[in-house]
């Protein structure tokens, strides 16, 4: 299970202050907070920068490398921003957030998977524009492996996104996904799926309750990445309990671990 | 989704003292109290009463039709009990918990499941023993509906039970009954698939969210029906939770109706 912390966003207000501020400390906080809450990988995203993204990108690398030896997925639509964080990444395999399967994305997004030797988070976009059933997904995941994968991307650094659209703009948005992350997982062997959370709720209630079981359902499906707040105790305890009931958690030693620290009070 | 209110079970304490005072309120609350928290169907289970089951169960059930129009699912291995609370029974379309494929219990079972036109939980138990794999629970589930659907029964009044056991017992434990419940779901379209949901937590902590986080995660994979406590507030909002997200709640509005209610609070 890869879980990459999201928290380091600009678009979260205390970290676009942080940045403004040039509060360093604040950064490494939050890096290691995550680290501490099982995060394997740090999201770095400060796309709501745009006219500074480059220079703040450096800037956030430069301060979480300070605070913690994990791998970083660096997160930008802007491959100027990417390569300017991945030129500074030291620890591990990098990932890069995102590629799709849209000829100037492709294009540009490509080189630096090579050059950088990262992980690459694929997702299910092409120029036909967005999936909606699960065919679609499954139709562009396709042809994003056969092409990752015959530009020599190993399966194994391959995480397919199958973009998550909010239950509140059509009921079956949530199944279609679930059967489209079977499907690939069943068809490509040792390729991952990822995704975010949070679409899923967009426009309802309760929203962590529903982002919450959203990954447990997607979990009962096969996904083996997150992008999510670990630091989140409900979430992190929903993570370890799913896992120990699908088998991952070998005598259910993290699980036990977790509920004697509290985690379940 | 067939919910069954599990609340009516003289193993529970409090259940089995108003057996012993003769209190017939208590009995009637409870099934009442399961009904406005959206249960389908009332579970009546006698069986520590075994010297008295077969009066204990028309006293139950007396009490229950008092209380409630809900239609009742009789539990008990004891034909006898069986037949005597099936007799009284006046509400909808009886359910019988449960027939198996051992050879006694099927030969005294069946007769009832067509004298009184019930529907029938059917436990993936054969005189082979007790399922390992999602094969053997397939190959027991195969060969109840093959031999229940010959005997007339329709498919829709048959519920397998895959047979949940602790994941203390053994890691896959989880797993083997996800995989069963969806090819039986897709191998006989109509079917439906039930469990009770506190085995599989047996002996580890934090039972309540192993429990309700398994729930989740058999929806995903296509099970429509539990043997479940539906006044566990936690329990129910992940319930409604998973229909929404599942498509199985048009416009959401079950879910947002119960948010409004406090379910989530």
């Amino acid at each position: 299970m890869l879980i990459i912390g999201e928290l380091i966003n600009t678009s979260r207000k205390l970290i676009r202050e942080a940045v403004e501020k040039k509060d360093g400390n604040y950064i490494q906080e939050i890096a290691k907070k995550q680290e501490e809450a099982g995060a394997t990988y740090i999201d770095v995203n400060c796309g709501t920068f745009m006219q500074t993204e480059v220079e703040t990108m450096e800037w956030l690398v430069e301060n979480i490398l300070q605070a913690t030896d994990l791998p970083l997925c660096i997160d930008s639509p802007n491959p100027l921003a990417l390569e300017a964080g991945l030129k500074k990444v030291k620890n591990g395999k990098p990932m890069i957030n995102s590629i799709t399967g849209e000829d100037e994305r492709w294009n540009t997004i490509l080189p630096l998977v090579k050059k950088f030797n990262s992980k690459i988070i694929a997702l299910c976009i092409d120029n036909t524009g967005m999936p909606k059933t699960q065919e679609d997904r499954l139709r562009i995941a396709d042809s994003l492996i056969t092409k990752l994968t015959g530009e020599g991307i190993a399966l194994d650094d391959i995480y397919i996104d199958p973009l998550i659209k909010p239950i509140s703009a059509g009921q079956n948005n949530g199944i279609e996904v679930l059967s489209a992350i079977q499907k690939i997982m069943e068809s490509y062997p040792g390729v991952h799926t990822t995704c975010g959370l949070s679409n899923i709720s967009y426009s309802l209630p309760a929203r962590k309750v529903l982002n919450r079981l959203f990954m447990v359902q997607t979990m009962a499906r096969g996904m083996d990445s997150y992008i999510m707040d670990p630091t989140n105790k409900e979430m992190r305890g929903a993570l370890l309990a799913s896992q120990t009931l699908l088998g991952q958690d070998r005598f259910s030693r993290k699980f036990i671990k977790a509920f004697r620290e509290g985690l379940y009070e």
